[in-house]
């Protein structure tokens, strides 16, 4: 099965190939016989990226033609307390809809695809991927009851799709996901690559090696700009293959015949699934899938053959207790320290289904995502206090390039402008000094800022102006009602807590008939700080009072004298600053 | 100077081996002629260590005598909002204050002395530790003016103490900060020993390798406990000499010349300091110190000789101006992304003195500590944004013994009883297997939780007790009043906001005469929420009307009605669940 499709896929390559150099040809005629350049330029806009990392999101216009690779949402900073994810602004596409011709996705991760559900709300254009991708877009769009309004179209490796004056290819390459793509978008201008998250792997465990004769082509005929993967760029060599994990695998199940076996990993790592599977089969195990997204990533990707199963290997939870531990092996998710992870709640022992229990043994398949060590550490120590034996080195492999496959996909390519993308700042100057070393003149390199409007051509390429690129932030059902203003309240409450003062005044006459009234929430111990709360009352009470035989009628006077004596008195006793709400009712 | 120093020490050392030798002998003996062993145990109770890392603080209890070994403060965990530092809670040796003979303290890092402050106010009794230690101890109690008020003793390597029953061994070993000891603790039981933070470094920039000799020698007499360090249980292998970071820092110095080079380390690795100033004697660069806590311990470090500095490579901040860049040199703190520390100012150019700018070279010459990685990489971005060139990786060694250096300590001091200490649980039950693996029976080796009280002796151990360790929050001035119940509330609020509804009722009639009024923060933004406001103002409305029209006044009722009636409408309109506070007044 797997033979015929590649080949397929090489024919239909060939014949993608051939016709790819028709328009190629043109353009460069265009060059040759020394016209006057068109005035249009090719727009490169992220709407996303730099400010928002995962929120991959960058617009391609020229002309009356618009074209979106990914779209993906980020996670929250730290900083942006009970937000649940951060969607990109895409106020641009939305003021120009009727020149935007559809998205295209490198491959199915939520960076990449995250926001997919939310903008199609807004920008209901279809959306062009290659099979394993377009099956995680379909359950997610099912989800949010999308299915049915949002068209969709499976392109395969080498295949073209012509959106306005654009022509995308999809390109092979390797990742942490299956059927990941690049993108080579031939423009009237020239043709750009964008690389999306790419490694080189010449083992892959499924599928073939990133399609590099195809870069090299596109290449030798002449690429304008290339947009490239930045995430490991600081590292030195180049990521080892997935296929390496298979073998560290094998070790660990023939080292623990005794133990029953728990793998979290990614969801959507297909093929380090698959390899666990391969393990469980080779030791004779049978294997539990668990976890909401590792369910329905495993059972999309064996609907469309990603992931190969013997028969009566996978077998449901409910069924774990006719097994011995020895003859079980449970994929779980969690590898991040997820509170609600699967993992998670077993380690705290507030899992349904599943007990750790001394003699168990669990792997790590993955490496923590920057800001995530000290949960997965804590997952750690608890697993560790149920008894488990846990592994969490060297059983993970990255899904992107280090600097040597970097450096060949620059070789290969040998672009006019280097546009490096998917990273944090350090990131992309390092990409540019790599950039640099491999003949990109410092002038051609751009590191864009989300929202920069990339005016590019043959002849030149400067950033000419800026669209709105803000995150906008979801919480809960709330799409962008929750701002600064109210991110920096939750912030001092999170940090002080709050004090209410009430009061009741007297139409006309302002006397003063009930109150002031403190309650305090996130401050202190009420009970042991009765006396506080006490003196607290008279502060306001003579501060009240002041402003009442002032005959002060202005309220928003009397709040400011009651902020001002309480805050200043909450200062000196105890160097704390909470938030204080003086509320006034009239009666 | 260092020469004679350290055979002076060396003389010493022999003089109390001499007097060692006495109890040891004596407790053999008592061994030998099968009496009834006494039935008083030696009790070791750590007070903080698991459940709150870094605070390290053990006591030791034997009859009517304990000593306490360090007096360290944890940092805040993530969840514990608007906390600043969390110190032990000493219940136990206020209840024995008359058995508490002293402080014995292995090092100067916060972890082990940064509670001595508040501890001190309250058992009040000597403190005892070599002398960079004392001199950064002193140092802190001047600053919470205590220095008057408590005693303080300086102990040379090799030289004891006699506290109560205890006689205390300050022990020479390496650790990121000058002066590190382990203790050796002499007891009618038998000798205990704790190592305190330490690593093995052959080629140490000041002083001298950690005492190898003096904990064979004492193994070989025998030991009946050693509580050992944890913290790089996980890394196979020896950790690097600090002399290795000397080369890298001079590789460093001399790639580039032109640079204005500034230089972000841990203030109390006094060797690191020592290391940038020779490297910036031997490229001719003068010296700035920034930073609070860096300005104070090389201060300090430079008084007691444990930093040589030729004289004119200090200058002065406000002397900048009169040298070139390469001429210039900034030690300074904010290494691990601190928000208001020096170098994090000068990224986000809010520093007063220094404005990062093209061409500096920035290096880091620390490993972001767990946790703090993000806050790291945010300071990298902005100083990359600003234009600097950021050097980050491998100019750093850990302090921290590795599986090797640790087996060495079990190979040399061949203890009954291994308590392995220093870590998160992940690293004590690594730590317990190794010694398993160094010939230590299983049940010899106790994890123990904070407060557990290990009763020992040379026939057996066992936890027999337990005694109150919770950390204590301190939050401004406030210690202990910010509890459990204060956290929950800012961590609600911090992920919600919060509605507040005030009304003010009529006595005796409960008729309403103002509001119900609406107040949120932390919520959504009003103005763009103004419908929802309103409609929010209905509901509670509704709910009071409701409740006073079937001649309800228990205000408990109202204030639960409108809670419930608020909270569904909100979860059902935008799954939100904020914090409701119904404030009912009454005239």
């Amino acid at each position: 099965m797997r033979e015929r499709r590649i080949r397929m896929t090489n024919k239909e390559l060939m014949k993608e190939i051939k016709e790819n150099m028709a328009p190629i040809a043109k353009e460069d005629k265009k060059m040759e016989v020394g016209k006057e350049p068109e005035k249009e330029t090719l727009k490169i806009i992220p709407l996303g990226g730099l400010e928002q990392i995962g929120m991959n999101i960058t617009a391609y216009m020229y002309g009356d033609s618009i074209i979106v690779v990914d779209c993906g949402l980020a996670f929250p900073e730290d900083d942006m307390l009970g937000i649940d994810l951060v969607i990109p602004d895409v106020t641009f596409l939305k003021d120009n809809i009727d020149k935007v011709k559809g998205f295209v996705i490198t491959h199915g991760h939520e960076d990449h695809i995250g926001s997919l559900p939310y903008i199609l709300r807004e920008i209901n254009v279809p959306v062009y991927s290659t099979r394993l991708t377009n099956g995680i877009i379909e359950n997610k769009l099912k989800e949010h009851n999308l299915l049915k309004t949002t068209k969709r179209k499976v392109i395969k490796y080498g295949q073209s799709v012509n959106l306005g004056c654009f022509r995308i290819e999809f390109i092979r390459v390797n990742h942490s996901i299956a059927d990941a793509a690049a993108l080579a978008i031939f423009t009237p201008v020239g043709t750009v690559i964008q690389t999306g998250d790419f490694k080189v792997d010449y083992t892959p465990v499924y599928g073939d090696t990133i399609d590099l004769q195809r870069f090299a082509e596109l290449g030798k005929k002449g690429v304008l700009a290339l947009l490239c993967d930045s995430t490991n760029v600081e590292r030195p060599g180049y990521t080892m293959s997935e296929r390496t994990v298979g073998k560290t695998m094998d070790s660990i199940f023939s080292d623990n015949p005794n133990s029953r076996i728990i793998v979290a990993t990614f969801a959507s790592n297909v093929d380090r699934v698959q390899q666990i599977i391969n393990s469980a089969v080779k030791y004779n195990r049978k294997v539990v899938i668990e976890g909401r997204s590792m369910v329905n990533i495993v059972t999309t990707a064996k609907e469309l053959g990603y992931i190969t199963v013997p028969d009566n290997v996978l077998i449901d939870i409910e069924n774990m207790k006719n097994y011995t531990d020895e003859q079980l092996v449970l994929i779980t998710t969690g590898s991040q320290g997820e509170s609600m992870a699967a993992l998670s709640r077993m380690a705290a022992s507030i899992h349904k289904k599943v007990s750790i229990k001394p003699g168990d043994t669990v792997i790590f398949s993955s490496n923590p995502i920057p800001g995530n060590e000290k949960q997965v550490s804590k997952v750690i120590n608890e697993l560790s206090m149920q008894g488990a034996k846990v592994i969490f080195q060297d059983v993970h492999v990255s899904g992107h390039a280090c600097q040597e496959e970097i450096k060949l996909m620059y070789a290969l390519t040998k672009p006019k402008y280097a546009i490096p993308v998917h990273g944090e700042y350090r990131h992309l100057i390092c990409h540019a000094q790599l950039a640099q070393t491999m003949g990109i003149p410092k002038e051609n390199i751009f590191l864009l800022s989300s929202g920069d409007v990339l005016s590019i051509s043959d002849e030149k390429a400067e950033v000419v102006d800026s669209v709105p690129a803000q995150g906008i932030l979801v919480d809960g059902l709330g799409v962008g009602d929750v701002g600064n203003i109210v991110l920096r309240d939750r912030q001092h409450l999170s940090e002080n807590g709050l004090i209410i003062v009430v009061l009741t005044l007297e139409k006309y006459s302002n006397q003063l008939l009930a109150g002031p009234d403190i309650v305090s929430r996130g401050f202190v111990y009420v009970r042991e700080s009765e006396n506080l709360m006490e003196e607290a009352r008279e502060v306001v009470y003579e501060a009240v009072e002041k402003c009442l035989s002032r005959n002060s009628s202005d309220w928003g006077r009397i709040k400011n004298e009651i902020k001002d004596s309480l805050s200043d008195y909450l200062w000196k006793k105890m160097k704390r600053n909470p938030m204080i709400l003086p509320i006034i009712m009239e009666v």
